[in-house]
């Protein structure tokens, strides 16, 4: 079974990634660029019955630092 | 207007930080996690008539590394 896990910084969480990403694109002379937000995807391949139970404490144990990010789990 | 981009690993590029997060997740107890790939997403905000080209090419200059990357726009 596959898995999009989706990690993104919480609203209000400094992003300098995403800024210094926003900063460079202006001096690219790409205009218009209002935000970026920069972010974590994991792709996983998991046995087919695994419970949803499961994957949620991987991403609360592992793969999401719960304090400063979200994390949402998408079925493709 | 928001964009969703994701950044992954092509296939046969090695991802030693998947397979950091996988064998974590053997550690932590968790069977059955056949495979992880990490990759990364931006979300930006850009100014509506963007063209497809213009994001385009934000993904080939600044966002994706093409030789090892591919890359894919959402508009979620």
């Amino acid at each position: 079974m596959k898995l999009r896990i989706i990690v993104t910084l919480k609203n209000g969480v400094l992003d300098p990634q995403g800024k210094a990403i926003q900063h460079a694109l202006g001096g690219l002379g790409f205009e218009g660029v209002d935000d970026v937000r920069a972010g974590k995807i994991f792709e996983l391949d998991v046995a087919d019955g695994t419970s949803d139970a499961a994957i949620d404490e991987m991403c609360r144990k592992l793969l999401a630092n719960t304090v400063i990010e979200n994390y949402r789990v998408e079925r493709p």
